[in-house]
């Protein structure tokens, strides 16, 4: 759901989202047709899991985050194709395969990708946590359409 | 200050930020509307206050980054309200409630909130420093006036 | 190269910058005028190198790196001056002068530089790699006729 736009940005507010109302940071802002997400990790499904002594693991992870930025970009009026900028910051680097698997698991049939950054970073802002993306979404981009260049 | 703009493009300068002829990066760069920003830091203030042997600390350091962050947004014509993005980068994670409480008493009055990427990293460009905040910021957009969306 | 634009987004190829079939993600977008750029690293060079003993330095990877996001610029019809702004990730802070060095050495002749964020991060995905940038590329922007405000 989004805000009357009485300016270029807009609140957006997904029902499957956690955003805590004393919360200092908004999950998803909308700029005209450009979506800007916070940076999204598993919570709290992944604090449920750690203490049920499942941990879930960085391919789990993963396309638990996935989905969330897929709920933002559809409570915007979007879709999975506008998704073109994934930063991913993980606490092992040794996951960057899990991670790949994931994302095209989550992408399956495109053949363009977001782009993407990865590093390890140090921590994250949950011991249980052991992936956060950020993603860039744009209403008017569609990957799914797009066909990759080669040689 | 604004360069006469000639292209899509302009330098930003604020009087209060200081950016050294020698330094091979700048401050802000506006694009259109939209005003990119290095990563700051309380570089010097954090620099003279650990050596007078009084560091400040992650709630203080904080506030005076947000405040060179407001200080750009100005010097190109905008105000609190354009700041729609923060990535923030600490180098200790139990930080980041005294980051929240920052950010909470720097946009004071407003219910929605730029959207935040938090993560701890292993150093920052100076050993007294314990956050460093990139924003970015719009001319357009305004979150003083806007509603946050709930169940 | 560039794709037949059907929407916003189009996939873009440079002929000197790997990107393998399988991988799941694209090193540059375009969205109307902005280049988005994945996280790019000296790899493979960076790996061919330190297999022969002569592993590169945080200099010799950062000119690599920019080479290769100047060929993504060019590849989508941009040049040197589009490039605004970097996000810079080493495995080792103490690098940040010989990175310095690097960007004047790239951007000579320029007085206004792309705004940077650099930060220590505890890896990279290869062990070699000791730098990484992401850049923000402007087609309508040019860095090379801007004038630098000051004092």
């Amino acid at each position: 759901m989004i805000n009357a736009m009485n300016n270029l940005a807009a609140h957006v507010w997904a029902d499957n989202v956690p955003e805590l109302a004393t919360a200092s940071w908004s999950n998803a802002l909308l700029l005209g047709r450009e979506l800007v997400t916070s940076g999204m990790t598993g919570h709290p499904v992944t604090r449920n899991a750690a203490e049920a002594g499942e941990p879930l693991d960085a391919y789990q992870q993963t396309l638990l985050v996935l989905g969330k930025i897929l709920a933002l970009a559809e409570a915007a009026g979007g879709h999975i194709g506008n998704i073109y900028r994934l930063t991913v910051y993980v606490t092992a680097i040794t996951d960057k395969e899990a991670i790949g698997r994931a994302r095209k698991d989550f992408f399956a049939g495109q053949t363009v990708y977001p782009t993407s950054t990865l590093v390890e970073v140090s921590g994250l802002v949950f011991p249980e946590l052991c992936v956060e993306i950020e993603a860039g979404i744009h209403l008017d981009a569609d990957l799914r359409s797009l066909i990759k260049q080669a040689d």
